[in-house]
């Protein structure tokens, strides 16, 4: 085959790989992730990314655009239209209705699927992403919108962030809903505020109140002084149990037209990256597309990519810890069955020993060690056969300790 | 809405929703998987289910068919043909190929990635799993294919499975080449040969013979009486480290026509499931896709159906431990900050607790914790509000301790 016929090694536009350092990463925050959330109650479930492309139908004229444009949607040998989960909610929500009758209430749910949008490639922007997914069904009393702000902020608190670092700004759908009916809004012009709200970070100040005065409302409305009472309490309940850097912001909306009532969101305060991380809020009409009794819900979603700029930005990335504590440099392919017994002592005591063939060097293997990153190397060549002593060499420091066979087991499991 | 315009809340044909207790399992396998293959010093990656269309078709004639009419493969909006993956080896190789420089060899690499195939679905097959991928790069020493059947032997006695309950098969390309070339067999025959051996379990045994017959190879020469060297030496690596439930079978020849040299199957022992529960091999070609210089690989897949289905019959499943531990369940909505600060405490001390909001009766809320199948239930009402003491019950065994609330967090950590 000639150079030109050889398929490219690049993965699929907007999808990434992940080597082995990319998936340690993504395995630490799948482990915060969990442990965090399990602190306050929240169970695991998952579903697969294939759903029926109905399930992001049916949720109102406002959406057909992200599922017509958005989503990628395709129609199965058996002549199904099938979508590619482009958010976790939808699938939860079906999920709980499902078993509506076996769940007990409130019923506290977690997930950390990946999702898909269609994205244009030309603006760089990934096709394919995993998100942490907090919900809780059956309760809408206001602790439970607390508790999900409670959630987010131990969540930040687990990946090492300070209460300086974030804010959870606070807004509210049902003070927009007052608002719109105060000042004799239409429908039309009450999405265009919520509309206008959403984007009025993305513009200057000036644009923003001659766009807001089109519709009639004074600035002054949504200035946030006027703090709505369940917001008032919502941050009583956080303050109690010491969560002081949240606060009302009447322009946080959230961009999904399901939420009803509060919706919060947590801003990086870093100065040159100041924008939202992620958030969530209160929708309660979801479970009733399958039902007609419909289930409260309060959620929210943290998207991978994310967290992690938030976390190098920060100098709180953690750093790459191999798997493998040890590697066997074998001196000749007949002392291969010798290593072997060795590697199983080694691994019967719970030490990660990975063993060269010896089908290279004795330098070259040392450096495959390196590029592992694997901490210690054992040479294993006839001298050490005979003598049952052993040369134990950190790559980290270089320094070099002998042992015998028997002391070997003991000396890892202690490092 | 009526009842009849409500959607389905079944899952898309095929696929599977992971509900808590079934994610638990998942989540077992998972960390069980790891815990075993880290031991020999594999390292995991991942990668996107997507992949450009091409990669699944490169491989030749025989896997036309299973691109045409088994793999989910449609148009994206930009023109690209995408498959979604139904199998992780060629992905691998993908990558091993497009970082060929900096990867250290030999490359140790794993993962449990889902894939998907498009079974018809009146065979009740599934159209989603996920499957442990192990494979080796850069070593062509049989000491690499003795590797990854110790791999696969620690896996089992990981799950709890006695060296009695399973037998690891091995059987030989290379050997069979030269069957063919004994015999004077057409390349045609040759895979005919492979075919007929492949499917050697799936008839009777006079039919097999005829067979055979018909393509002019003896049935003694195919009986196992013959075992290639390789194999011996294999079968004496693993003998060195305790694995004696290993053979030769020369009817062992897996399914998919990239592998090169030796290739085993995991088969099950028990008399009523008396099949095989994975395997793998060698494959020395797939790299050559992407680069001139080819490397070797060995390796083995595991579905997460099959290895089920096997700790279900030999009654191995792990019980479900869930993540919650306590349950506070509150007497009126006016205690449930009362009832936050207490839970905060318990969390505080790193014990899962989920409150509930007193939305409901005391006996429905102390339903939901058993249910959800939390072991204890500590009750907050207006007397502990006042004594600042706590009936704690376990639900298992119905006892009830009584406990100041300084001595909440030290019980439940030793519990």
């Amino acid at each position: 085959m000639s150079k030109k016929e050889k398929l490219s090694t690049e993965a699929y536009k907007g999808v990434r790989d992940f080597y082995p350092e990319d998936q340690a990463f993504f395995n630490y925050l799948v482990a915060t992730c969990r442990d965090a959330v399990q602190r306050f109650g929240y169970v695991e479930y998952h579903a697969s990314v294939l759903e029926p492309a109905e399930l992001y139908k049916a949720k109102g004229a406002e959406n057909e655009e992200m599922v017509n444009e958005q989503t990628y949607t395709f129609i199965d040998r058996g002549g199904r239209e099938v979508t590619l989960r482009p958010e976790m909610t939808p699938t939860v929500a079906r999920m709980v209705s499902g078993r509506r009758r076996e769940l007990g209430f409130p019923l506290r749910l977690f997930s950390i699927p990946n999702v898909f949008r269609y994205e244009r490639p030309q603006r760089g922007r990934l096709r394919e992403h995993w998100q942490l997914n907090v919900d809780l069904f059956g309760s809408k009393s206001l602790a439970s919108d607390a508790e999900l702000m409670m959630v987010a902020h131990d969540l930040m608190f687990a990946f090492g962030a300070k209460s300086s670092d974030f804010v959870i700004k606070i807004g509210s759908r049902a003070f927009l809903d007052e608002l719109a009916l105060r000042h004799g809004l239409s429908p039309e012009s009450s999405r265009a505020l919520v509309a206008l709200l959403d984007r009025r970070g993305k513009m200057p100040a000036e644009e923003f109140e001659v766009k807001l005065e089109v519709l009639g409302v004074p600035l002054s409305s949504i200035s946030g002084n006027e703090e709505p009472e369940e917001v008032t309490q919502v941050l009583q309940l956080l303050e109690d149990v010491g969560v002081g850097n949240a606060h009302f912001d009447p322009s946080i909306v959230r961009g999904f037209n399901y939420y009803t009532g509060l919706v919060f969101e947590v801003y990086d305060t870093h100065p040159e990256n100041n924008r939202a991380l992620f958030g969530g809020g209160r929708y309660d009409n979801l479970t009733a597309l399958f039902d007609d009794e419909s289930i409260s819900g309060v959620g929210f979603g943290m998207g991978d990519v994310t967290i992690r700029d938030f976390l190098a930005v920060r100098d709180l990335l953690p750093p790459y810890i191999p798997p493998t504590k040890v590697y066997l440099v074998v001196t000749d392919a007949e002392l291969v069955p010798f290593a072997l017994g060795i590697a199983h002592e080694l691994r019967t005591g719970r030490v990660n020993t990975a063993v060269d063939f010896a089908d290279r060097k004795l330098g070259d293997q040392i450096k495959a060690a390196t590029k592992h990153k694997i901490p210690f190397v054992i040479v294993v060549g006839e001298d050490e056969q005979r003598s049952g002593e052993f040369k134990v060499r950190s790559l980290d420091t270089g320094k070099e300790v002998s042992l015998r066979r028997d002391e070997l087991v003991g000396y890892f499991t202690t490092r």
